[in-house]
């Protein structure tokens, strides 16, 4: 990895900007944020609906979603969502948006009078849920019904969070965004939007998915364990590095598997074309291994960055 | 918006699948998710860093972040992290990494033992924090140090999330991602990554980041009040009405401004060249409206498709 330059860093501490400038800085550094597409009700059964993006899956078992409703950071007010569920009636249903119903999902979060029904408002279908009162989003790809657990308050000031804590107890997904069998939703499938700071909103096309195998049981030897010449290339990457690090132990070539891919021909081609410049062929051979690494071609570059002592 | 066939939704009760399919089901629907990059120290100064996705910002005032280290879903064991947040030391520095940075981050999620410093195995160099006694990490955009409040269980068995609940007391963003002033982060300079179910990770590249105009203070017409030849416009998406529905009602052109955008030369073009036939006429004005709304020309667009009844 190369040496960097120092890098510049603004330090901030909380409090000594505007709170509403301040949100934007947290906002916009925990980005992007999923979207809980709220339905809940009141006693008189009169529906609401709103998005809320500080909200996140935070169990599998008991299936525990918590989102946020904040007090508002301009006037410290309350939103309907929060006195439905804190007040009234203690279940909401989390619907999840894809791309096609974000401008909806926006108008949605209007506020509007509290015997408003943002679903009509949004052009939104009403459908029953299976084992709660507030209906789901008939268009939005899943939902999961819940009941409200508890509710608890994160200071009481402008800006001030209000846990929601729900227990999943149904859920529907869209069989077009699904993985056959239950492999789950398929992130090519699900046109997948959240929030960014400001404005900005954030959809996972095809350019921006990628995979990353994840180290599970097996321990990588770690970028302390990669050999010198490796670790300190200026060819390779942090993201190069992490890759080789993820490697077992046992996994390793051994030397005469290394030495017998000198034979490979675009090693040998490289080998002898600068036979002259030991010093450019180590760098050619490096840039070889970084190539086949970014391919996911880890074994073989294994082989060509041992090569290129 | 044009009528949609009916959707085939597949519905699932918590409990019915298995505990690891479950998991993915509802991974794969609540994404993308932030991550959280946590340093922590125990009682002997023994470092720990690893990264957890069930993770968002709860509130600005106090600033809070909060992060669940899950029990494993595999054995139900518990993550260092926890331990030392809980049990040794009540703090962490919540860093957050950008693309450059997902493998190593990536790396530091394996399952070394306790007193194995995963900044090292990461190749990641330790920051002194300001006010807390976790390093941060240098390569980092973001870091948030933070004081940990409490630490709720949610549910004891396997997948079973653990709240902590942190309080930023220092900050610190790279000037390179940052817009001029106190406008916060800069989402074209910030590359964010996300999880997603499964390997998959999400990246912010340009093609995946869009902008919906906040409503507000105003309250938009609303779709429901949108004209009637414009609300089943099977022309329109559910996204260009949002759009529409976000106006303000005396934002609305009047009927003399309507008329007098006949003049327009596309619009008389358009109209001269279909005169014949009405319904392709519509249809093509409609268009029209359609393009000039998803660029953004909100005003003529209005005009246009008014025209168009």
């Amino acid at each position: 990895m190369p040496t960097s330059t120092p890098t510049a860093f603004r330090s901030i501490t909380p409090g000594t900007l505007k709170g509403p400038e301040w949100h934007q800085f947290m906002l916009g550094a925990v980005a992007p944020r999923p979207i809980a597409f709220v339905s809940t009700i009141d006693r008189e059964g009169h529906v609401n609906l709103s998005p809320f993006s500080f909200f996140n899956v935070f169990s599998s078992n008991p299936a525990t979603l918590i989102f946020s409703p904040a007090n508002r950071v301009r006037d410290n007010t309350q939103k309907h969502t929060l006195y439905n569920v804190r007040d009234e009636v203690p279940e909401c249903v989390i619907n999840i948006c894809d791309y096609a119903l974000v401008e909806q999902m926006s108008l949605a979060s209007t506020e509007y009078e509290r015997s408003v029904n943002e679903f009509r408002k949004a052009g939104l279908t009403e459908l029953p849920s299976d084992m709660v009162r507030p209906p789901r989003v008939a268009e939005c790809p899943v939902a999961f019904e819940c009941v409200v657990e508890q509710v608890i308050a994160i200071g009481d000031s402008n800006g001030g969070g209000n846990l929601v804590i729900c227990r999943v107890v149904q859920s529907h997904f869209r069989e077009d965004i699904l993985l056959p069998g239950n492999g789950g939703v398929d992130p090519h499938k699900f046109d997948a939007v959240a929030r960014m700071g400001g404005d900005w909103y954030c959809r996972v096309v095809p350019e921006s998915l990628f995979e990353v195998p994840k180290p599970n049981r097996n321990k990588g030897i770690g970028i302390d364990s990669l050999p010198e010449h490796i670790r300190h290339s200026d060819v390779l990457t942090g993201n190069n590095l992490g890759r080789l690090g993820n490697l077992e132990e046992p996994a390793l070539p051994s030397a005469a598997e290394v030495q017998a891919y000198r034979d490979e021909p675009l090693v040998a081609y490289t080998l002898n074309k600068y036979r002259e410049q030991p010093a450019e062929q180590r760098r050619q051979l490096m840039l070889l291994g970084k190539t086949l690494l970014e391919e996911g071609r880890l074994a073989e570059a294994w082989k060509v960055l041992l090569l290129a002592k």
